[in-house]
């Protein structure tokens, strides 16, 4: 396979992060996924906890809420400068060589860059004990925790690509992490890498 | 991997017919389509090409006409019968050991059953040019002809199954054949189902 940039966009507690930090590994190319948030804290001036949730996340209130929150006076608010940091890094990172991208629209990004796009998922269920197990227990319900964060990434996917997050025609490949297991999810993209 | 049954769902010109014949090659099991319809068609005394349109496709005018169109004084269409033979057909394939089936809802038919749910899709260019080529010109443009058949494909799904056609959740692997290639779509569908 000629595509030697993999894009991996996951379904919060499907374990695609881990699916792409080990794929990398496997390869031997680089990951960026907390790396990204470094180098945008760095860059931005804003915290890697207001990154962290600015960078993936629309506000409360969906997408509507989000094209009127925070705006300054030339019409940008917080997120969109976060945004245009964010693309031109990841543009320059496409140039440097092999690598795995997890999360924060690489995807749509790099649309016109010869990438595997990858799309890890899992059921409620699953994701729900692994957020538990991951993260521990907190006040709200996995359940409640899981639906707050795919709207909210879905909105801001939808607000910054036009596109629907999560919909299958935006991927090469899409994997249902929690009944194939982590384990394979890594084989079949190292594989698919790997093809002529 | 434990699950000894595919279903492969797909878009219409995505070449998924063809990725479940070749994998069943390859795999050394059953392959469950055509074969389908003709004992559909012996069963239920309606012509193989009535079979056909009615196992996988709502009627035009979308799910509503179909809820109302061709009613017996019983209540039921031509369709819910085919629908109720075609269910205890797969339920019966399914009993006689590892096979490959094609469309016609199996992957909901066989819910309870532990199977492989594979989803084949491509872009509509893709698709137009591969209709194009196995069934040649038509009146109609290829956009339109694709555009009548999925969604008279996904209204007839969710009919029955009360369930989105297409939608990730529904599917363990998500394979893009446009972009990834028929073979490519075989071999990763057979090393998964050959996976410990």
């Amino acid at each position: 396979m000629n595509k030697k940039i993999i894009t991996i966009s996951r379904e919060f507690g499907s374990g695609g992060r881990t699916v792409g930090k080990l794929t990398a590994e496997k390869l031997g190319i680089a990951c960026y996924d907390q790396s990204l948030i470094e180098e945008l804290s760095a860059k931005s001036g804003f915290t890697k906890e207001y990154i962290a949730e600015k960078s993936e996340y629309a506000s409360h209130g969906g997408w509507l809420a989000n094209a009127f929150a925070d705006r300054s006076v030339d019409g940008y608010s917080n997120q969109d400068y976060i945004w245009f940091i964010q693309r031109k890094i990841i543009l320059e990172l496409a140039e440097k060589g092999p690598c795995v991208i997890v999360g924060r629209c690489a995807d749509y990004i790099l649309k016109e860059h010869d990438c595997l796009k990858v799309f890890i998922h899992a059921s409620m269920e699953k994701r729900a004990q692994r957020i538990v197990e991951q993260y521990g227990e907190r006040d709200d319900s996995p359940m409640k925790r899981l639906k707050d964060k795919d709207k909210r990434r879905a909105a801001y996917y939808q607000f910054y690509t036009d596109m629907n997050w999560g919909d299958v025609h935006n991927y090469h490949i899409s994997l249902d992490s929690g009944e194939l297991g982590i384990d394979q999810c890594v084989e079949l993209i190292t594989h698919l890498y790997n093809a002529e």
